[in-house]
């Protein structure tokens, strides 16, 4: 008889943002007039850059004759893509990251949600509360947290680390030493960045106890400070305890195209173990590579003409940001997020929980945004409204919750 | 301190497709002269139809204009794609199969590889010999195995079920009962087929022992007998044992642009769960969809035009599959399948082992091939060519096996 993976029936429901979804769904298939501003979940809604419309067009063409077609990719990624990554996003900055320490996927959750299988079920991890869900749900399907404790809305097994308006929504370092720590900075949810000493604080904590840190920049192209890093490979010794991943989504609005990476630097090792060809294992056996058309789309990202467009969409979304920011503020709302992040973090008013601002919200202003609570017990009592709608839509949502 | 997956460590060596992709860049490096031909790697080589082309294109402009855009997909798929395909591949052969129980993907091969992370790591799992190897390495990742032993090339824990001359390449009901049973018909890589009461055995044994079946199908569109079933759906009962992996890969050339599907009925249990729901919760939380303009490709596979031009396609490599049965027969060669799948699967000249003979082969005639013991022990003296080459490769490589 064939036994299922009972981690999996310790997860509460369904994943935050299907949940979402599915309440939205209803309710406006309970209100077909009204017109639901939708700031939850991230994602993007300007179109593709024309250069890289115009990249996608070609290698379709590619594919279409003989001479150019492209079957299965390199294991890796593409040489074209993973070369001009490193130079422009590492190199360029100062990191010391080879293209072959570049592993090119179809994106940053597929990514973030399979990278704790290198990892044994024994290690003990750690994550921000509030938090973004899938490293949570991905390490309790892999089995490596105790049971979920409705009381108090956690696992056992996990170290939180909160991250709360007293700490300015960056943690501090855990007194029990996790193995792996998942940090997100600029962060999602709450939309806050860390410094380059913050950062090393954590590089040289996970270097002295041999913890590895997985370091998720997917939102580093909205950072505007400029000393703020963009990468934690910025600061020294990264390379011996950590990984990070990056993505197109939300900085080229590659959402609906798929394409992101993850560096591992060869020569990081965990309890004398390296983690390079254990990645590499995984991704030839369980991968077969991102489209031959997504990843010449990717490199169109780098071109001149494409970074000149995709900075021009990301100004656009930070100035979303700042609209929101502005008018919540004005309005009275406690706010955070948004200088370097595409979230604005609010504190709902009155001591409504998430859920019932959440409701409020929807039912009253026509507005979606995210529960705070959705992202652990510490994000209770606070909302997450992203920047990514129509500028028009930006400025009617904020202007209805101003007059909730 | 971080641990490694020991489980990993127990794979031997790397991927099977990436080794021998080493052996040959090495050859090729130091004979740059040689014209060698690939029938190794299941690599197609046509282009992609025009009808699917023009379909990217189409999609692609959707994806540059703010009206048209698409951001995330639904999480199973879009419907445009899930409806067409239980439509033409499932009701149309009167399987009993909805669109909501298709989970679309970027790959069968992916799909067969994370599937097993909704079993429990308990469940004993039962693999042809010779097997497609992402079966067997997905599971040892997942510690679902003992140690490799290399002394008789398999590892502990595991049912193999040899596929031999004398049993037709398909194998018996096994005594002892596994908890998984990965099945794939037309088969990879010996290229013979099922018939459907051979297949309703196999389903009649899962049922009676509350087994699960997981069944690739990724070859169907070679089946060339009338008879044969396309899907296991076809067999009385299936809904109840049997999860189906399908590719667009080798039907409609898409190695290149990476589409697949999952079905899971709705109601299959095992052990009194529900697979569906686990299935949903892992595409929910760890993968992010197909990218919309490969979906929309798939589509345009279905339409009336899609379908002419990709069975010209698949008819250009049965005629290459027939050209290298027959070219071998003549020379005297034991050969087996290609009637209904793109595999031929030979036995070596004068006791050679599988890694000389593709040694001789690289080396005297410039050929690639894949050494059947790559697919396990009863591979050995095995050999396997691939009919996606082009139609003057594929002549020209049996003109040089013959002169061997």
């Amino acid at each position: 008889m064939a036994k299922v993976n009972e981690n999996y029936l310790k997860l509460p429901g369904s994943y935050l943002f299907s949940a979402i979804g599915k309440r939205i769904r209803e309710y406006e298939a309970a209100h077909p007039q009204a017109e639901v501003i939708h700031l939850g979940i991230g994602d993007v809604t300007q179109p593709i850059a024309p250069a890289i419309i115009e990249a996608l067009h070609g290698a379709v063409d590619e594919m279409g004759r003989a001479e150019t077609f492209r079957g299965y990719a390199p294991d890796l990624g593409y040489s074209f893509l993973r070369n001009v990554i490193a130079e422009k996003d590492y190199r360029g900055r100062g990191c010391d990251i080879s293209p072959d320490e570049i592993f090119i996927s179809d994106g940053a959750k597929c990514d973030c949600g399979n990278i704790q299988e290198i990892f044994g079920t024994e290690n003990r991890i750690a994550v921000c509360d509030p938090v973004y869900p899938v490293y949570v749900d991905s390490n309790v399907m892999g089995g490596r947290t105790g049971e979920f404790d409705p009381e108090i809305g956690r696992y056992k097994g996990i170290i939180y680390m909160e991250c709360t308006k007293e700490n300015g929504f960056v943690p501090e370092l855990p007194k029990e030493v996790p193995d792996m720590i998942y940090l997100c900075f600029p962060n999602n949810p709450t939309g806050e960045a860390i410094t380059k000493e913050q950062l090393q604080k954590w590089v040289d904590y996970a270097n002295e106890h041999d913890s590895v840190i997985l370091y998720d920049a997917a939102y580093e192209a909205y950072i505007s400070e400029e000393e703020l890093p963009h990468s934690i490979y910025e600061c020294e010794d990264a390379r011996d305890c950590a990984i990070e991943f990056r993505s197109f989504s939300k900085t080229a609005g590659f959402t609906g195209l798929r394409l992101g990476f993850t560096v591992i630097p060869k020569g990081l090792k965990t309890g004398g173990k390296e983690l390079w060809p254990l990645w590499a294992r995984r991704h030839g056996t369980k991968y077969n590579g991102a489209p031959y058309i997504i990843q010449r789309a990717g490199e169109a990202v780098y071109s001149e003409e494409g970074q000149r467009q995709i900075r021009e969409q990301i100004e656009v979304y930070r100035s979303n940001a700042r609209c929101i920011y502005d008018g919540l503020k004005q309005a009275g709302y406690e706010v955070t997020g948004g200088v370097n992040a595409p979230y604005i973090w609010l504190r709902t008013p009155g001591q409504m929980t998430s859920w019932e601002f959440f409701d409020l919200l929807l039912s009253e202003a026509n507005v979606v945004g995210t529960p705070g609570s959705g992202f652990g017990p510490a994000g209770e009592h606070y909302f997450r409204l992203t920047a990514f709608g129509s500028r028009e839509n930006t400025v009617k949502a904020v202007g209805r919750i101003q007059q909730l």
